[in-house]
């Protein structure tokens, strides 16, 4: 678990100046000050994450982790385990939400099998554009209600397999980065992650995830409960949460977004689950959470307390609770403007505009 | 006046039974029913509105009106009046931040002169990628603190400009308008239209506009009340009002609004000016709030107020207040997105995915 400390520390701290540089432009454009309300925000952080007044967000990717999940068995899901497999080759021949929204947004959609179970079906059409990773750590996590789901290798081959995914990314001159995943049963591991992380009841942060009915949603909170009982995780030891109640697509979207902070690159976190990985990220590495945005509220309830962790505000709130990424496609767009706007417009100076 | 009625009676009630046909594809398409939330509700809604379950919103155009306000005499903005001109040769010159969104948005910018005071700055860089309709009706309209700001024709031509915007643009095969303004003192006009429209107090509707401070700000106040004492105008008197207190902005965005909707072409709705524009149709003629999206929520007090008129609750909440479209065009994406979600993804049975 050296190598993870290591990974972490090659996070720096954003610098004040370029942030307080970046405002200063803001104010001489031509429109009232504050007037593109957090679009503004936006631009003057993501100068500062790339450390100049020209940032750019204009080479987009998209990253979904998928894999499956012991605790399945439990029955926490509508859906059966094999839907994970299915759905990965839905996304390589381009029919999910996320292929739709990963275009709208101009996003290079990558799709990393991190630990699918299933075999994923033979794809006829597959869609070139895409980049697939298959390099599962193992064919699914154990079931965390009776026995840890990962060993610790696993868990830092995992963390590894994200890293290393954001730093092909910086070489191929990505300069923001989506988060999503797919994992049939990961709200239950989510929402045991969160507990862990903060201390709230299992019951309270689990929710129906793709549409739990009562007596599903029940068994799920006891499921979290059991589990938290067996394993009683330490809420400052992040590593051995994911270890014992997390998964490999999770392990997978904490890796990325350290990488991505040691590679000064915009992380774009979708809903419950990517943020319960990026949560995992920033405690490992608190200095991380600066170069994360929160896509969009999402219908779980375990998300907010998320939200905390990483101290950021949602973007949107449309009432989505897809997973994918697919939040985070559309928050992308809604950056990608915030710096368009802080790059291409006139000053009031340069265009002849009178100020107050 | 009898014209104006003619149009807007070729507004049609949206179908029930598009919508519900569309709605039958969301739950076959491969994601867990509702799943996508308000981005269902969208790309059903704008199925009904082209009744087709194929609908497309691949070309979209956002047109600014502009026009002065003799209002401005009584000192309610921080800027000189000459600023809806200078903005305007901003817009021309590619250097606003409207520019800088309908490129991220993929949207054609049209800007209409519908009544600016000054002479328009000479453009040098002019960027030929926009439509520029410099068809002024009067330089500005009178100070509505002591007359009424338009008489009855050209209030009519207003109407007209904005409506042939919309039949030009159906020509054009245009499937997406957002609608946007730009025009110093029109958020005085503005909070007068909606207490006229909606029988709230002028001082609870007016706000800080471009950035008024507490003086100017109690000053705007009692120039919209003043203005609705003189005028008392009546609240099922939509023309009346664009007449008494309105502006050639707000009648072309009404105009805009009737015509889009006469040709079955979805509106996006900026901030509170857009929408007092928008609501003016929608009281001269219900069946085009149909056809409307709310973009986001202004920080100006009155917008709540006029939304409820439009029955629409607004896709964005990013603290903006600038106007000029930039919210509509931020929506414009999160509409295409929910468009080619519904268009582009698989069925569960096309793509063999188990479904519960």
């Amino acid at each position: 678990m050296h190598e993870i400390s290591t990974l972490a520390q090659r996070v720096q701290l954003l610098e004040r100046s370029w942030f307080d540089q970046a405002l200063l432009r803001q104010n001489r454009l031509t429109k009232p000050p504050q007037s593109l309300g957090r679009l503004e925000d936006i631009a003057c952080r993501i100068a500062a994450i790339q450390r100049t007044l020209s940032p750019a967000v204009d080479h987009k990717m998209l990253v979904v982790f998928a894999a499956d999940h012991g605790v399945t068995e439990e029955g926490v899901s509508p859906y059966p385990a094999e839907v994970t497999a299915q759905m990965v080759a839905n996304f390589l021949r381009g029919g999910a939400a996320i292929n739709a929204l990963a275009k709208t947004a101009g996003a290079k959609l990558v799709i990393v099998d991190a630990g699918v179970k299933s075999p994923i079906p033979a794809v006829d059409g597959w869609n070139g554009q895409m980049q697939f990773i298959q390099q599962p750590v193992r064919k699914g996590s154990r079931n965390f209600a009776k026995e840890p789901a990962l060993t610790m290798d696993e868990t830092a081959t995992a963390l590894r397999l994200g890293y290393d995914v954001a730093m092909k990314a910086k070489e191929a001159g990505v300069n923001l980065i989506g988060i999503g995943e797919m994992g049939i049963g990961n709200t239950t591991a989510a929402a045991a992650v969160t507990a862990a992380l903060t201390g709230l009841p299992g019951a309270s942060v689990t929710g129906r995830g793709t549409g739990a009915d009562d007596q599903t949603l029940a068994r799920k909170k006891s499921v979290v409960e059991q589990a938290l009982r067996l394993h009683s995780p330490d809420a400052n030891d992040p590593l051995r949460i994911l270890q014992t109640v997390g998964g490999l697509e999770l392990a997978g979207l904490a890796g990325v977004c350290l990488g991505a902070a040691a590679s000064r690159i915009a992380i774009v976190c979708d809903g419950f689950i990517a943020t319960a990985g990026a949560a995992l990220a920033v405690r490992l590495c608190p200095a991380s959470a600066d170069y994360m945005f929160a896509a969009h509220l999402s219908a779980e309830p375990g998300h907010a307390a998320l939200l905390e962790i990483l101290q950021q505000k949602p973007l949107l709130d449309l009432n989505m609770r897809l997973g994918e990424g697919t939040g985070a496609a559309l928050a992308m767009t809604i950056i990608d403007a915030a710096v368009r706007a802080f790059t291409e417009m006139a000053t009031f100076e340069a265009a002849g505009v009178s100020n107050r």
